[in-house]
């Protein structure tokens, strides 16, 4: 995008902490003007996020409780990739576990890097025509709840604070603009 | 918003590392039927974002290196908030340092959090008038080049995959939401 990529070369990457889903690492860079700096990274597995669109138009969300933010959030059904697994077989998977909708159809959106300043994370993020609802297929340490919107009230949701999580914001309005174009 | 919140307990939080920017926590909690599990916690001291508009409409971003990714980006300006900083003063003062672009009026957005199943990073977003263009004041680390869009040249960057910075898409597709309500 630039002719004048102003790169940082990584002099060490050094393993700090290794978490259960993420590792800190400690990288010393040279900067393009020849400094050295200190920077955190964060190594992340990579995610995938689903908008489920029901027969109606609806927006199947889940809500949850979320610890790093001691809240309760509503957000479209999302997840890690499996170690092997297909970003689109992991999104498909999420849904059908969180939400208990069968998938059937799905397209890609666009993918997100959500902490750019400091963690590789990426979400390959699709939406999908969801079928019947069968029954929640939940981890044990997960505690969802399933909810239905439309689209207009999805975004009176993401402007009054409602919907504050950013891959959700990311991805539903991202749908949106398909959506607007394909009705134009 | 739900009668039914599943709050997890934290039983315990140990610091395992600390970074630069951000600190890593193994949090021992409690689940809402009892069981034990360990869980990343990263501490983020959060971050002030803002959409930039010129008289003519258009949409100033920046295009840096980003060293977690090793790739080019195109984002708003966006930086930590200093301790006891007012996040709109963080907003203001990132946007005149990193783009050299005086705000002549500021306008809370929304707020965002960009990885809630691991982070508290919040990210308090403005969308702001700018005036004339200055001198950039970047820090030492900081190589960066301002850019300049419309609206739809933006949207159509979202949309072929040359935006993927979550709290930029989230930030101006928020915008967008404001702008066309007001057009209606």
């Amino acid at each position: 995008m630039d002719n004048n990529i102003k790169e940082f070369e990584i002099l060490d990457r050094e393993l700090m902490y290794k978490g259960k889903i993420i590792d800190f690492y400690k990288d010393t860079l040279k900067t393009p003007t020849g400094d050295t700096v200190i920077w955190d990274y964060i190594d992340h597995k990579g995610a995938a996020a689903v908008v489920p669109v029901d027969e109606e138009g609806n927006i199947i969300l889940v809500s949850q409780y979320r610890n790093a933010i001691r809240k309760q959030t509503l957000e479209i059904p999302a997840g890690g990739i499996n170690p092997g697994e297909e970003p689109m077989v992991s999104a498909m998977r999420e849904v059908e576990e969180e939400t208990g909708y069968n998938i059937t159809e799905i397209h890609p959106l666009t993918n997100i890097y959500t902490a750019i300043a400091y963690c590789n994370e990426i979400i390959y993020m699709y939406y999908a025509k969801v079928g019947s609802m069968k029954e929640q297929n939940l981890d044990e340490d997960e505690f969802i709840d399933v909810k239905k919107y439309s689209l207009d009230e999805i975004k009176t949701m993401i402007l009054n604070g409602t919907i504050q999580d950013t891959k959700t914001i990311s991805a539903i309005l991202t749908y949106d603009l398909i959506v607007s174009k394909q009705n134009n």
